[in-house]
């Protein structure tokens, strides 16, 4: 039973679905051409496919556009934007009609990619092809959770649907497969994508590259397969009927659709796909279609009228929900303010309070990728918008929580996700858990394997959503596993990531610390990625928990002045209590160090003058960098570097240390000879 | 018609299968216990279907590791090493049993996961999972290929099939399904793997994410697919005759194992799959399948005269290839002298000689990515061994050439191929492109897309392959596409990966001196990736093809001592012209700068200390780097950074000039201001 049985007035009226589908088509090639750059075919070719779906299912409210429980719509196949700018425009978004004669023009609100939270009404950036597929499987994992958590009885406050329009070049990507097969698995029954199946990618027909039977694998998968014809509004209705009505598998509805469609000689081929149709041809396509020449960008009245009289029916949506809502919150006040607190990405006081009760005392020693689990335990009570799991390496990664529940389709409320060996996939659904709202979610695999999700990890930080990347054996020490698996270049190549704050915390305390800086960012400051440990680290006596200035003077000999100081010891993670046992050792042959802890980059970049220059005071240019990984970076803040500029071996790791020159005594002995 | 037809005597003998099968699991167990380190689940449950491989149908030779036409072996569950060792231990490879007893030591040949060229009868490095899976359709596309190409009537002289052993991990994989998409729409009938669906994974049993179809999957990719008890030799070995036979399409055998297969309590579990069984553990094993408790590491005489009496037959087999491709050199000389050349990885004197001719004279203006093209076309005839394409980008990335042939069914020995929108799956392919020997693979995508493809990028500068990685589209200056496609952090990023070589070429000559530097790299030394340009860029006046030494001064005032410059710019690609710009202008108001052009880092850094202070005076310290992407990292070579460390913008190119900074007049300011 589902709220979704009231729905918008369907578009019966033929009438009024053509001339929406022509005036797409029609302002989708006049942006082009004006801008003289970008993407006609796809909007012409899914015109009909999109107005069917707004016309007669999706749920929003143009005059709230995060409207909590409003359906979600996602085009995955980000290069047709004109499509969605054009719906966006036609259905009452605040994105006038100035914005669409700026496509692709510095600061508009149409630029050549959908960017969310730039552009009202688009729920995610798009244009990496199968990264919106993967978002929108987060969003309807994320729907589905809340749904579980926060619904009772007679409140149905949490339902919706996400839609998406998906092409070829979407399914052809790994991160579309990943994300399918885990889609399939949960049994997402409100997931609906159409499928632009136009058999055009931008080498030519799909026949060079792609004949695989889409279909057949997405059954394969567990999902719902449905084919229409996609220039067919009826049909690609009672498809979406059909769909919708499916609630215990994700859809795909595949639509057999012309590229370009109403160009005269360019429809179903590749040359109507990334370039300008040109003038001929625009004034052929809107001859065809009996639209005309001038003006450009041209908007009937009756489509506007039309589409004005449906927006009352959305609006009613709309606000029945926030009667319900506010029938809810007089019902279940705490779930509300849970709720709210969540939408907000609040990081409630008692959570901060479970944080700081987890100290850890000097003298111990402690896997910090252990930490993140007392962390991670700690907070399942008190943060319940707290949601994520690893690609198959819980354990590992300290991301094994079996208080958060099992997420399942038995237990559609567990917050705690098995995302299989797909650390893509899951990079790319946790982007979709953050964009839904009302959740904090978090991923975790081992740090080398960043790589493999660094596609969806970047668009977290396009985006700016607090997503928290666990990223666990963080060097080359853990040891016997080897070159592939030991990460040389991987820390660096993440703080080169704009937005994104990497932490490597030094010991337990400062991976406390790191988890409250993390999750003290909000939506629109951006992702944070935790790069713990395999082995065990001492915990340090002076080791702090605030990480949020990103450095700190760790330890320098007592009553010695800066001017004294023979050097500057830089080192974050492991190496910082490697660096410590070095600069102790030194003091007492009257070598005096300072010994600071750079647990990240991007906070300390954030100071003020003043205080980075009391951590580095200026005079102090003899400055070593100790960290196992790559040394090219590190001249941003030191003059010599300790650390592994090739890929690392196979051997354990009191071995590795040896052989990599990661020892105190070789770091002695690298300090005693600094010019 | 196959040489094929001659296999090596098949293991009738279900004795010695058993034999081979318990010390297969007692090496495995021993290994991983003395390292206390390892994974004993993988070998134990597949020992049944690699012994049945290895026995009657894998066609090698021990003691010719490196024989052309042997087949190839993956592991692509990597962590399985101990499964590898073994049999290439008791097949006689050069891998004694000291080296067994050195399991996960530093400086032996058997490190934690299989490192090719480093360990005799490895083929390919695995870990990372669905790497192997890529990197085998590469093998066997390589095959293909090369037959077609080079076998004449009478003289099979490249007829060999690919073998696999994939896991569940491995099919869960993205980039796994993008090559098997791929090897299905190619029909890649030698490629037989065997699927190893212990249904276990590390988080446990597969119910808890992994729940699809794989079997009507691959079936959807166009594969032929069986499925047998994996623990029943004979059912093993018919399914084998079966796909070894199927030449349409590649197979899959579905293989139901168990994981740990004979320990105690372990097996079936994922406890056996990533740790030592425990001392109490292996007893049980041991007895259990009636094997010595000691001596450890045992290996029963009559497995080691049984598996020597087949050794003779495979010798035979090389022997008989040997004096096929006698009479094959005999009556084509030309061809077997191209193929030498080929596996040699030389670059042939016709081919220098076609990029020689390649000449382009300052004053115009070229897009560097059109001068690959123009690079491509010239190589197709003097470079037999070239292949590659694009992930669906060929025109945009400068690879779209024609005269290559198009790889397809039709036409097999096409080297030009069409990878579709599968970025990780293209580099994974071509890794095992290079990795057969005799092809010279590039692959292509617009630059921020190598962060969909870093994984596969990573091992083939982990294997040290000579893969060409074409990234064009290389700044913010490919304009309106915005932010989700302009790369900022990219070039830097691939600037860390141990033994990739960077270039980033300023004008179309420096383009082909790029692509001289990528192919007189060869399997040993690494991978290149050339980074080009969307935009015309100037062809420089002074501006070299010689690229191999990585930097060098393009251009300062004449007569104007080194004591007496002002500062130097060092700029690379599109920048090198904006430096240079900047740098004539300030030299008629009297500001003498010195320009270096540096295209590749990792060539500099190669060169002596004499050249670099050279190029780069050490009495010179004002200098400033000037980059289209983040400044982190410059600090090697530069005082101060001109760069974008921010995400992009969607506007056309002239108006980001501005925007960003990079412009003459911007860059001048900043010059005059320095410090």
């Amino acid at each position: 039973m589902s709220a979704r049985a009231a729905l918008p007035p369907r578009a019966h009226d033929p009438a009024l679905h053509e001339l929406l589908v022509k005036t797409i088509k029609g302002l989708t090639m006049d942006a082009v051409q004006k801008a003289n750059s970008g993407h006609p075919g796809m909007p012409m070719g899914t015109a009909d496919m999109a107005s069917t779906l707004w016309s007669g299912f999706l749920v929003h409210d143009p005059a709230q556009p995060r409207w909590p429980d409003r359906d979600r719509f996602v085009l995955s196949a980000g290069h047709g934007s004109m499509l969605l700018y054009s719906l966006l425009h036609l259905h009452g978004y605040d994105l006038p009609m100035e914005q669409l004669q700026q496509f692709r023009q510095l600061g508009s609100r149409t630029p050549g990619h959908p960017e969310v939270d730039h552009t009202p009404g688009v729920e995610v950036t798009t244009g990496p092809l199968g990264s919106g597929f993967a978002a929108g499987v987060g969003l309807a994992l994320g729907e589905r959770l809340l749904a579980a958590r926060y619904n009772r009885p007679g409140h149905e406050i949490v339902d919706h649907l996400t839609y998406g329009i998906v092409s070829d070049g979407d399914l052809m990507e790994g991160i579309a497969s990943e994300a399918a097969s885990l889609a399939g698995h949960l049994g997402l029954g409100k997931l609906v994508y159409l499928y632009d199946a136009n058999r055009i990618t931008i080498d030519g027909s799909t026949d060079v590259s792609f004949t695989e039977d889409v279909a057949a694998r997405f059954t394969a998968y567990g999902w719902h397969v449905a084919e229409v014809d996609g220039h067919d509004p009826e049909a690609i209705a009672a498809a979406l009927e059909v769909a919708r009505a499916e609630l215990s598998a994700p859809s795909l509805i595949v639509c057999r659709t012309t590229i370009g469609q109403g160009a005269p000689t360019k429809a179903g081929k590749s040359s109507s796909h990334g370039s300008p149709l040109g003038a001929a041809e625009v004034e052929g396509a809107k001859r065809a279609m009996g639209w005309p020449l001038e003006p450009t960008f041209y908007v009937p009245d009756e489509l506007r009228a039309g589409l004005e009289a449906r927006r009352g029916a959305l609006t009613e949506l709309r606000q029945d929900w926030d009667r319900r809502f506010a029938a809810y919150e007089a019902e279940h006040p705490e779930l509300a303010a849970q709720l709210r607190a969540a939408w907000a990405d609040e990081l409630p006081e008692v959570a901060m309070a479970a944080l700081d009760a987890l100290r850890f005392e000097a003298g111990t020693a402690v896997a910090t990728r252990k930490v993140g689990a007392k962390v991670l335990a700690a907070l399942v009570e008190p943060l319940p918008s707290l949601v994520g799991g690893s690609a198959d390496l819980a354990g590992s990664n300290g991301v094994d929580i079996p208080a958060l529940g099992w997420q399942s389709r038995e237990q559609p409320g567990g917050r705690g996700i098995h995302f299989g060996v797909r650390e893509h996939g899951m990079a790319g659904v946790c982007n979709g858990l953050a964009l839904h709202g009302g959740l904090r979610p978090f991923d975790a695999t081992f740090l080398i394997f960043s790589d493999f999700m660094r596609g969806a990890l970047r668009l977290s930080a396009l985006m700016r959503l607090p997503v928290v990347h666990v990223l666990s054996h963080d060097s080359i020490f853990l040891g016997e596993d080897g070159p592939t698996h030991q990460p040389i270049e991987q820390c660096m190549s993440l703080r080169l990531v704009p937005h994104l704050h990497v932490v490597r915390p030094a010991d337990a305390n400062e991976t406390v610390g790191a988890w409250i800086h993390a999750l003290q960012r909000k939506r629109g400051d951006g992702p944070t990625a935790i790069l713990v440990s395999r082995q065990d680290l001492p915990v340090l006596e002076h080791g702090r928990r605030d990480v949020s200035r990103g450095a700190y003077v760790l330890w320098e000999p007592a009553k010695v002045a800066v001017a004294d100081l023979h050097a500057i010891v830089i080192a974050t993670g492991s190496e910082v209590s490697l660096a410590l046992e070095a600069a102790h050792r030194l003091h007492e042959v009257g070598l005096p160090l300072r010994v600071v802890s750079m647990p990240c980059w991007e906070a300390f970049e954030a100071q003020d003058q003043a205080y980075r220059d009391e951590v580095l005071p200026p005079s102090i240019t003899r400055r070593i960098s100790v960290e196992a990984g790559v040394t090219v970076g590190w001249g941003r803040w030191a003059s010599h570097h300790v650390g592994i500029d090739d890929f690392g071996a196979s051997a354990p790791a009191e071995v590795l240390a040896e052989h990599f020159g990661l020892t105190p005594e070789a770091l002695i002995e690298r300090i005693r000879a600094l010019p």
